[in-house]
């Protein structure tokens, strides 16, 4: 028969196992996290119904949207997790109970031009506070200290968080007569990182039509050491202004009590994050020794999530992390932990005798205690036998030959220190328990100290 | 502005979050049964190119496929989790070590008539065990006692694992002069316990010419109580039939030693399971008291995973289970377990003060102890905020008023009892800590006895 050649699409990330382990680690973390302040799972579907999908339009994302028609449904494959909250929410408003904490780590899907470490089926993990009509300024203030602590639990160090509110940009627009242009000159100077202040005063004095002198001092202050300290001193001419100062230093102030470490967390007003509905603080997080890859999560505070839904005003605050970008850039830049254990199984029990009685019953016993273990009962000779427990990283072998069975007992091989003692089999399940307890609990990625 | 109405398209399962924590305990259960027998996870895309995806044919399900292109790339969403592994394997072939096992739990996609309990969208959560080249009885015989073990982790107890194998209804046909027949007369007997021996011997006789005298004879051994006694009366004419006599008895003899209870398993010759390639062991599982649903977990070993892209021969064993369809019949039969903890905090800490401070590092605190607390920092009367912690069923409500802050004191609220306690601010992690650790620890469905 002639055989079709197996392949995987490109933009498509498919793992091998070891891989997956790290990859399904990370994810583990991520909910451990996210619970820990009192987010809830959902799961919702991946396909919906374009028109919903595409209430808001697509925007920039619209050209790439996986959409098709089955029977006669015009079908769109979801592309971030935002648009399908806000349905979620609007939909079962009356059954959810505010603010509504979320989290969410589904895949997304976007056709964009195939490149290295670029995707097109790809994981977001998110998590949003929806309030109902209000929702307090301390969850925004809340929201660096998940960022860290979910880093942190990945075993990422060396990342700092920054923050910026739009409110105080839009004050400062506004105070320096650029109200009118406020969407363009916004996304100049995001980009002040990435092409330098000269070029980001040309682009707004020769294309915006901004005043020189305008330009020089929003310059100034967007790069200021101390920011708050130097907003202070265009406090009271602006009401906007005056809140969204109020709300950083909100939000800083209270950083300590959140346990973020001075260190991991910056004031950076350049940043205004693209999309257009943030209205409060924003969010950037970037690895020190790779800022070549950009924000790794990112959000912010929005008013409005469900507005082409619903009349209900549903105010809130979210981020989200590209979940398999930063993998591949981990994997790739040699961040996963090779002390983590991912092998299938704890221990490979091998019989040696024609009855695997006693076998079974070993490996029964042992998963009862909670042990991974994988019975090997192919025909093949000792050395493929112990090549293949190699080959998994295994960190125990048990062997259970003629001798073991009649003594009552089990040869078991630490793989690692080559030692191997003999121990009663009614002993073996407590004595393995205790030495893997202590194996692989490390986190997925090590970091520089 | 003109809203759209938000809707969830219909045979796509939405979950309110109370429910869909049941859900995800349900897929950490099976995550963690599947690990205790040396499974690894896999993550296949949910897309693949049509061609791959249908090399073998859809079959059935092919008019079902969710299909389309993508510029000029010919698409389709997977139907089930198996063609996706024969991709994998014959592709990473190299990089894998055999047997393989690996369990998947994902969404797969068919666009069935939309109807009561029928999903669209549904995950399936799957093991398999792929060797290279020949897979040990063992393997098979293994299988049922991780079907036992993994719906005694969820909380079912009333299911029954039925087993035949194929090669004893092959050698069966042969020696009764059906081979010819063979695969219609698997497929009438597949249907004995549905419609019946008389028509099923009418179909056989009527339909497929088999002579009356075989078709008793069939239908006699089919229906007894002791099928591997009956049997071995006819063992010595048909090589096949020896063959599958003895994987019978072996899976048979093994299952006290895998810890499989009498009540939990029987042989039973009537079942064939409907696709073509499975060849030796097969599976089902039903829940006793609901047999109207059909199989919950079925499949079966088969000896060539990868047929269509490789000429490496990879016979392997899997089972499959159907986790949306299964989840709706026990939420809809009320087998979930009331007594599980829903609620996404452990604790709602509720400052009393402007001063946000001591409430921020309270639940800071508490969850570096792994408690999940949520901060509720709303501006609502007091009722409401009770209201809230009611409807999100929290177990305890952490008061910080100005008497508590001055005092260095937490006052705890048991919302079960209704009794609350001052306790030191120093001590309530370990406080709560040891009361939060008994709670909701239940399996996720509680059946009868």
């Amino acid at each position: 028969m002639a055989k079709l050649k197996p392949r995987t699409l490109s933009g498509f990330m498919e793992l091998l196992p070891e891989k997956q382990v790290f990859f399904d680690r990370m994810v583990a973390e991520l909910r451990r996290t996210y619970s820990l302040y009192g987010f809830t799972p959902l799961d919702t579907p991946l396909i919906e119904a374009s028109e919903v999908l595409l209430a808001k339009g697509g925007g920039e994302t619209e050209k790439q949207i996986y959409r098709f028609t089955k029977g006669d449904t015009d079908l769109s494959l979801r592309f971030d997790l935002t648009v399908p909250l806000a349905k979620y929410v609007a939909l079962h408003q009356n059954e959810l109970s505010f603010p509504f904490r979320r989290f969410q780590i589904g895949k997304v899907y976007r056709g964009e031009r195939a490149q290295r470490g670029r995707f097109r089926e790809f994981y977001q993990a998110d998590i949003d506070i929806i309030g109902d009509g209000s929702l307090d300024i301390a969850n925004e203030a809340e929201i660096p200290s998940i960022i860290y602590k979910t880093f942190t639990a990945l075993g990422l160090r060396r990342f700092k968080i920054r923050v910026n509110n739009r409110k105080v940009l839009n004050g400062l627009f506004a105070l320096l007569g650029l109200e009118e242009k406020a969407g363009d000159v916004m996304r100049t100077v995001d980009k002040l990182e990435k092409i330098g202040p000269d070029k980001v005063k040309a682009i707004l004095v020769d294309d915006f039509g901004v005043e020189a002198s305008a330009a020089d001092k929003l310059l100034d202050l967007l790069r200021t050491d101390d920011p708050i300290g130097a907003l202070e001193a265009y406090r009271g001419h602006n009401e906007l202004l005056d809140t969204g100062i109020d709300e950083l230093s909100t939000v800083v102030r209270y950083m300590a009590a959140f346990g973020v470490p001075q260190d991991h967390f910056m004031v950076d007003l350049t940043i205004a994050r693209g999309l257009d509905y943030y209205t409060g603080t924003v969010y950037e997080t970037v690895m020190l020794d790779h800022p070549e890859i950009g924000s790794i999560c990112s959000g912010g505070r929005y008013d409005n999530l469900s507005e082409y839904y619903t009349d209900k005003q549903l105010p809130g605050v979210g981020i989200s992390i590209g979940l398999t970008r930063l993998f591949f850039v981990l994997e790739d830049q040699g961040y996963l932990n090779q002390e983590v254990l991912t092998a299938p199984a704890d221990v490979l029990v091998l019989p040696m005798t024609e009855d695997l009685g006693p076998a079974v019953s070993l490996a029964t016993a042992l998963r009862e205690q909670g042990i991974r273990a994988q019975l090997y009962t192919e025909n093949k000779k000792f050395k493929a036998k112990m090549n293949y427990a190699d080959k998994l990283k295994v960190p125990f072998v048990a062997f259970l030959g003629e001798d073991e069975v009649k003594n009552g007992v089990v040869s078991l091989k630490d793989m690692a220190s080559g030692v191997q003692e003999s121990v009663a089999l009614t002993a073996a399940p407590g004595w393995l328990a205790e030495k893997v307890a202590g194996l692989g609990v490390g986190t997925p990625i090590r970091d520089r100290e």
